[in-house]
C-alpha cells in the first residue's frame, strides 16, 4: 500500500451493483469473489432475477442488502440514495452489454463488463460513443490480461527486449463442444445454450466466446492492432450449425505476421491457452497451464523463464501477483486484478486525483471494439474466402 | 450450495477477529483474502499492534471496525458483546500460538492458528489438553491439504485405487536461505529475522518451517501417520547456525518406507514441493507448480492425469474447487477452502446442525501435535544417528 | 527378432552407396548413423565430392572402400559388380534429388532419398514415374514417421480411437532465422547458403525446409491427404526475400479442418514441433520435445500418457522403440527406423518374399509428390489470397 | 574431427570382443548399438553361449565373424591373430565382471564393463589393482554419465558456477517391482531372475540395479566423493526378501549434504531419475525425461535453461552431441558417448599419443570401486541404524 493506493485516499471501498450472475451462471461467483478478494468492493446491490421474489431471495442468499427486480429500478433507485453504488458489474449473456451498460454509464455509474463487449460491432462503436460522452470508464473483463506474467509480456516487449516483433501466435482450445452435445439439450448447462443461439449468443459462437480473448491477449502484449485477417470459420463437428472453430492468419499493424486458433471442438482440451511472440531480438512464450512462467527464448543462448513475484520483473509485473515466487496464483487472482485495477482507476476519479499509472493496463470499450471488428472481419474474410480489413 | 452448507443454515457469516498480521506481515494478508474469498467471514476485530494507536491507524487501513491492543482486551470485550467474534484468527509468530489459542479457546471462540501449532511438543500437547476441554474447534493452516488434487490424491487412497501403500516421498525445496543471507541483518525482511531466532522461530527452522508441512502432507495424504524416522537436520551452508535442511528417512504406522526431504538453501528453488506416493496396485505424483493436475501411474500402463475441476473426480476433490478444469486454482483458493471448511464447521456447530462430512477435512490440533511428535523426533534421531519413535 | 526380419532370411547386410554428405554436411552424418544403429546395411561406396581425390579421401576419412567421383561412375561400376551396392542414399542439395533418384532407379537401385523429394511438383510427379516404371523403392526420410509414439498415433486414429477426426494442428518453430543472417554469409554454414538461394533450394525456402515435414506428419498421422489451403507464406523478417514463414489454413479430404503453421524465424525456437490431431470421440497431442509421450485427451475423463515401451501399446509404435519405456529415445532412433524399415522392405524384395506389412509404413514417393502439390498450392494461395486445391 | 580424434590418427576402427549379450539380454543389443553408432568399432568376436554351437548360431544372426564358446577361448584365440581384438566387452551378470574382466586386462585387452563392477567391494578393489597392473583401460558404463547436460552439469560445478557445493539430491524411481511379481516366475523375464538372486545379481538389488547408477550420478556431477551414509535398504513391498528400495542420507567428502533415493517398487514410475544440486550462487535440476535440458536455478533470478547442443555450453557437454539443440537425442547416444570417449582413450594408447583431455570423462574402475563402497556402508549403516564411513 503506498499513497498511489486510490482506495486508500478515497476512504472506503467502493460500491458495487451487480445485474446478472444469479442462479447457475457460472461467471457470476467467478466476479464476486473478484471483487472480493482485494476488498475493494462491496458488493450492495443486484438485480438477480426479473422476478422480484427470486432476485431478493437470490440476494438475500448471497448476502446483498439491496435486491432490484429491473436494471432501470436499480439505477434508479441507487442514483437516488446518498449511499448509492459506484459501479455496476454486468454478467448478463452476451446480446444485453451494451444495453445495460450505456444506460448504466448515462445515469453516472461506472461499468464492469463480461465480455464480449457486443455481439456486433455497430452498437459496440455505439457503446464506445456513450462511454466517452458519458465521462465513465468501462473495464472489459478480459481476464487473461490479469495474469502478472502476462503483464510481464506487455512489459518486455515495450522495453523493447524482443526488437522488432514479427511473429504472433495465438492459440486457444478447449473441448467442450468436442461433439454433439446440442443434440441432447436436456444435459446441457443453460449458459451453453444460450451462447449457441445465435439470437442472445452472437453470430459466431467461438469467436465470441474465446476468439475474443485471443485476439484481446495477442493485441495486449504486443500494444499492436490486428490491421487484417484470412479466415476459415465454422464448424468443425459434422453436422453442426454453429461456430466452433475458427483458424485466422493475420497481419498485425506494424506488418508482423501471425495466427489466431480457436477451437471449443478440441475434445478433452481443457481450456489449453498458450500465446507466443517473437521478434529479431527474442521470443516470449506463456501457456496458461503454467501461468507463473514465462519463457525468454534468445537466439543461440538458453532460454530463461521469469517467474511471478520475483523482484527481476518489470514493475506491471510485481503490481499484479500477490505473494512470493513458487506460490503459484491463477485464474482467480489475474480476474480480481482487473476488479482491483478498476477500483483504482475509479476511486482516483471520484477522489479527484491522478491514478496509478500501473492501474491503466486493463482492457477497456476499446478492447471490445477492437475485438467485434476483428470478429466481423473473420467472419467476412471466412465467407468470401480472401483477406479482409479488421 | 445446497442444505448442508452451514452457513445458509446459521443465516449470517462468522465474524472473525484476528490476532497479528499488520505491517509487513507476509501471511496476515493470506489470511484476510482467505477469509474473505467465499464470503463467509467478516473481519470485525483485531490486534494489530500492542500501541493501541498503531493498531487503531492499522484496523482503520484495513477496514477493521474494532481495534484493540491486546489478546486479552479483545477477548474480553468481545466476549461481553452480542455480535461477539466467532472465530479468532492468530497469525502471530510461533511462540505465541499456543498462549493465544488456549486463551481464546478456554473463553469459547473458535480458533484458525497458523502453523506451527507450536514450538515444541510439550506445548502442543498442553494446548490439545485444552482444545479437548474447551469443546471449541481449531483449524492449523496447513495450506496444501486445501488443493483439490491433494484431497482427490487422498481420497484415491482412501478408495484403495493404489492398493497398500509401501512408499512415500515428499519433497519441499525453497532457496531463500541459498547463501548466508544472516551476514547481512539489514536487509533481512523482519518474518526471517524472528524465525532465525531459536527463541520466536524454534529449535529447528526448516523442520518448523517447512518441514511441518511436508510431514502434514505425508499424514494426509496417506491417512497415515509417521512412526519413525531416520533424520539429518542441521545446515547445508557453511557457518549457519540455524537448522537449513533436514534429510528424513521415516517409516508409516503401516510399515511403508518413505522420505522427506525440506531444504531452505537449494538456491534459486522457487517453493518446489512435491509428493509421491506408491503402493502395490498403483502410485501418485503431485507437484505444487502444476497444482492442477494429479498423475496416476500404473504398472505397464499408459500414465493418467487428472485434472481439477473433473466431473469424474472424487466427491471431497470436487468440492474444493470453484472454476471447472483448465482454469486454474492455487494458493489462494486452496488456503480459502480451509477457512471455507472451518466456516462450515464453526456455522454447524453454532446452530446445532451436523456439518457436512466432506467440511471435516482440514488440519486440526492433532496435526499440530502429530507434526511437532516428528520434528522433535526428528531433531533427536539426527542428534544420536539412529531411528528415534515419533 | 522373427522370421518376418527379412535380412534375417535374405542372410546378409544391405550394401549402401551414398551420394553427397561429406564435409560439412549436417544430415550426412545423420543418414550414416541412422545406417549402422541397427545394423542393416554396409556403407561401401560413396560419391562425396566431385574431385576424385577429395571423394576418396573423404571416404578414407569415414572408412568407406568404395570412391567414387561421379553419381554415374558410381552406378556404372556398382551395377557391374557382383557385390554391387543394393540402395543408394541421395543427401545432396534439394534440386538434384530427382536426377540421382531417376538414375539410380532406372539402374535398379532402391533409393532412400533425403526430402524434400523434388523443388516443385512437376519433377517430383515425373520421379514418381519413373519410380513406378523401374519396380524399386524409395523412402524419402521424413523422420518425424519414425518416432514410435507418432505411429502409436496414426494406429490410434486407424484403430477409431479418436472417432471421425475433424480438427488437425501442426506447428514447427526454429529460430535460425530469427534475424538477417544472410547479412552476414561469411559467418553462414554453408548448408544454409545453399537453401536460401531459390535455385539449389527451392522457391520456398520455409515450406521446403520444414513445412513438408509438417504437411507429411499431418498426413502420415491421419492417414488423410490435405485437400485445400488457404495459406500466407512470405518473411515475417524484415527486409528479407526467402520465405521464413508459412502460415496454412487447410482442409483435409474428409472435411477436417486444420491449420499448419510453419517459421525459421521463431527467435529461440530450437525446433519445436507438435501435433495435435481431435475427433468426436478423442484428442491426441505430440510434441517433439518430449517424444516418448502421447497424450490421448478425452471429453470430461483425466487425460491419458502413452509411453514409449508400452506393452499396451499398438504393435506398430511397440516395434519402433529399442528400450523399455522410460530409456529416452530421439531424433537418431526415428530416423534409424526409416533405415531399418526400408531394409526390411528391400531384403525382402531382392529375397523374393513378402515383408511385414508394419515396414511399410514409411514415407515413399508419394509422400514426396503429396508434399510439393501441398507446397505449391500454399504459394499459389498466399499469391491470390484465396482457397486453393493441393 | 580434428588432429585430437585417436582413431583418425590409429587410421582404423578398433576391434571388440563381446562376452554375454545374446538371447534375450536386454543391455547386450544396447552395447552393440552403442559400439555401432559412431563407427569406431568392429564387434569381430563374441562368446555368446558356452554351448557352441548356440554361440556360433547366435553370432551368425548377428553378423560377428568369430564365435568362442568360452572367455578362455576367446581370450587366447584372439591374443594369437595378428588382428586381435582391441577392447573386450562384458555384459554378463554381475558375478562374473571381476573375473572376465580380470582375465581380459592381464592378457593386456582393454575392457568395457556393464555395471555394476563387482557384486562386492572386495573383489572391486581385487579388480582395480589388476588392472592397474595390467596398464589397461577400463570403461565401466554408466550411461548417465554421457548425457550431454550431464556433462554440462559437471563442466559447470567446476568452473564454480554453483559456488560451494552444498546440497545434492539424486532420486531414481522404477516401477518394474511394485507388486509381487515374483510371485510368478514363468512370466518373470529372465535377466530379472538372476538379479533377483543374491549369488548372481549381488546382496542388494536395489543399490547395485539402479543405486549404482545414482551414486555415480552425485559424485560424477559433483566431482566430489560419498564420505559417509544413513541408510535404510529393504523391501517396500510386503513379503519380498530382495531390497527393492534404498533410502540414504548422505554426507559428500567437502562436507556438502544430500540424499539418494532409490526404488523399483515405485509402480508406474519409467525409469524416473533426477539429481538436483544447490550451492551457495545457484543450482542445478536435470532429469532424465528431458534429457537435452538443464535448468539453472538462481537466487531471485529467472532460472534459465540450458539446452543440448547450444554453442554456449562448456566443451565437455558440446563434444557430447551429434545433433542441433531441438533434436533430441538420448539413451542410446548417451551410452555411445562411452563407447566413443573410450575408443579415443584406447586408441590413443595403442597410437602411442596423447588423447583428447576430453575424451577422458568417463566412468572407470574407480567408480566402479567408490560405488561399491558406498553400496556396503548403505548395507551396514542400514543394518546398525545409523551413520557409516564409506
Amino acid at each position: 500500500m503506498t499513497t498511489t493506493d486510490s482506495i486508500e485516499i478515497l476512504g472506503r471501498r467502493l460500491r458495487l451493483g451487480m445485474i446478472g450472475g444469479g442462479g447457475e451462471s457460472l461467471i457470476g461467483p467467478v466476479h464476486r469473489l473478484a471483487a472480493r478478494l482485494d476488498d475493494r468492493y462491496d458488493l450492495v446491490a443486484a438485480v438477480l432475477s426479473s422476478n422480484g421474489e427470486r432476485s431478493r431471495a437470490e440476494a438475500e442468499r448471497l448476502g446483498v442488502p439491496r435486491a432490484y427486480a429491473s436494471v432501470d429500478d436499480m439505477l434508479t433507485a441507487e442514483r437516488a440514495r446518498p449511499d448509492a453504488i459506484d459501479v455496476v458489474a454486468i454478467v448478463t449473456p452476451n446480446d444485453t452489454h451494451v444495453d445495460y451498460a450505456e444506460r448504466a454509464m448515462s445515469r453516472g455509474f461506472d461499468v464492469i463488463c463480461e465480455k464480449p463487449l457486443a455481439n456486433g460491432l455497430a452498437e459496440a462503436r455505439r457503446l464506445s460513443a456513450a462511454a466517452q460522452k458519458s465521462g465513465r470508464l468501462l473495464c472489459l473483463t478480459h481476464n487473461y490480461s490479469g495474469y502478472p506474467m502476462i503483464r510481464e509480456a506487455r512489459a518486455a516487449v515495450v522495453a523493447g527486449e524482443l526488437g522488432r516483433v514479427h511473429l504472433v501466435q495465438v492459440s486457444y482450445l478447449q473441448g467442450t463442444l468436442g461433439s454433439r452435445v446440442e443434440d441432447d439439450p436436456g444435459r446441457m448447462p443453460g449458459r451453453l445454450k444460450w451462447r449457441l443461439d445465435a439470437a442472445r449468443g452472437g453470430p459466431s459462437h467461438v469467436l465470441l466466446d474465446i476468439g475474443s480473448h485471443a485476439h484481446q491477449l495477442a493485441t495486449y502484449v504486443t500494444g499492436d492492432r490486428v490491421a487484417s485477417v484470412l479466415a476459415d470459420v465454422g464448424a468443425a463437428v459434422e453436422g453442426r450449425s454453429a461456430h466452433d472453430t475458427a483458424s485466422v492468419i493475420m497481419r498485425m499493424g506494424n506488418g508482423a505476421r501471425g495466427t489466431i486458433l480457436a477451437s471449443r471442438a478440441a475434445s478433452g482440451s481443457d481450456n489449453r491457452m498458450s500465446i507466443e511472440i517473437y521478434g529479431d531480438k527474442a521470443g516470449l512464450r506463456w501457456e496458461q497451464s503454467s501461468p507463473d512462467l514465462l519463457h525468454v527464448t534468445r537466439t543461440a543462448l538458453p532460454a530463461e523463464i521469469r517467474a511471478k513475484g520475483l523482484a527481476s520483473l518489470h514493475p506491471l509485473a510485481r503490481r499484479a501477483s500477490r505473494a512470493p515466487s513458487g506460490h503459484p496464483e491463477a485464474f482467480f487472482e489475474a480476474f480480481a486484478n482487473l476488479y482491483r485495477d478498476f477500483a483504482d482507476l475509479v476511486a482516483a476519479r471520484i477522489a479527484g486525483i491522478a491514478p496509478d499509472p500501473l492501474a491503466a493496463h486493463i482492457p477497456t470499450v476499446d478492447d471490445g471494439v477492437a475485438g467485434l471488428a476483428f470478429i466481423e472481419a473473420c467472419v467476412r474474410s471466412s465467407e468470401r474466402g480472401g483477406w479482409t480489413d479488421c
